[in-house]
C-alpha cells in the first residue's frame, strides 16, 4: 500500500512531466516542472546542491507533485509527501536514467561529469486525483 | 512592467494548463493544473468556494504558478505573485470564457448555473524563466 489510487497509478509510469511545489525560504509556494523516476514506493527527483528548490526542502520536507497523464492532460494525480532522504548520484546514474526516460539518450550531457547531483527521494502521504 | 520577461511572455498568450502551488493549512505545499486567463496585468484563475484551494488563498495570498510552452514543454515560466483579490463570478462570465479558451465551447456545462463561482485575481510579483 502505497497510497495511490490504482484508478491513476498508471500516470506515474509515464513520461509526463511533474510539477514539484515546495516552500521557500519565508513559507511561499514554488513551483516547477521536474523529471521523475517511480518505483512503486519512492519517488525521485534529480537536483544540484545548490539551487533554491535544494534548499527549500532540506529546510521543510514537505513537496507537492502534480502529474497529468500525457496521454489525456484531464486526467490528473496530485501527490502530496515528503523528501524522506537526499541520496548522492555520483556517477550520474539516476540522471543518465531521467535522460533515458525522457529523452532516449544514454548520457544527460547539460550535467557535465564534474557536477554534483543528489537524488530527492520523496514518500507519497497522500493522493488527490482528477479525471 | 509587469515583471513578466519578454523572452516567455507568449506563454501566458497560449492555452496551456497551469499548475497553481498554493500553501496547505499547516503550511506544506499543494499544487493542482488549472485554466487560466491573463490580461497583461493580473492572472485569473475560476474556482468554487467550497474547495481545499480557496480556503489556502483566503488563509495566504501567496502563490505560485508553473506554466510550459504547450508548443514547446521544455520553454518554461514560473510566476510567483498573491491572489490581490477574489471577485465574483455571478453570470459564469469568467467561468464560460475559460471554457471557450480551452475546448472550444461557449458554457461550461461541469457547472450547473446556481454553482457560485469566484475568481482568483493574482499580481505577479516575481517570474523564473528556463529554456
Amino acid at each position: 500500500m502505497n497510497g495511490i489510487p490504482d484508478s491513476h497509478a498508471d500516470i506515474l509510469d509515464k513520461a509526463g512531466l511533474a510539477y514539484l511545489a515546495t516552500a521557500g525560504p519565508k513559507g511561499e509556494p514554488q513551483v516547477s516542472p521536474v523529471w521523475f523516476g517511480w518505483d512503486g514506493r519512492y519517488l525521485r527527483v534529480s537536483h544540484t546542491p545548490d539551487r533554491q528548490k535544494y534548499r527549500n526542502v532540506r529546510r521543510d520536507p514537505r513537496v507537492a507533485l502534480a502529474f497529468n497523464d500525457p496521454d489525456d492532460l484531464y486526467r490528473h494525480i496530485e501527490i502530496r509527501g515528503r523528501v524522506e532522504r537526499i541520496d548522492p548520484d555520483p556517477d550520474h546514474a539516476f540522471i543518465n536514467a531521467m535522460a533515458k526516460k525522457y529523452t532516449g539518450v544514454d548520457v544527460y550531457e547539460a550535467a557535465p561529469p564534474s557536477q554534483e547531483r543528489v537524488i530527492l527521494v520523496i514518500a507519497p502521504e497522500h493522493a488527490n486525483t482528477m479525471g
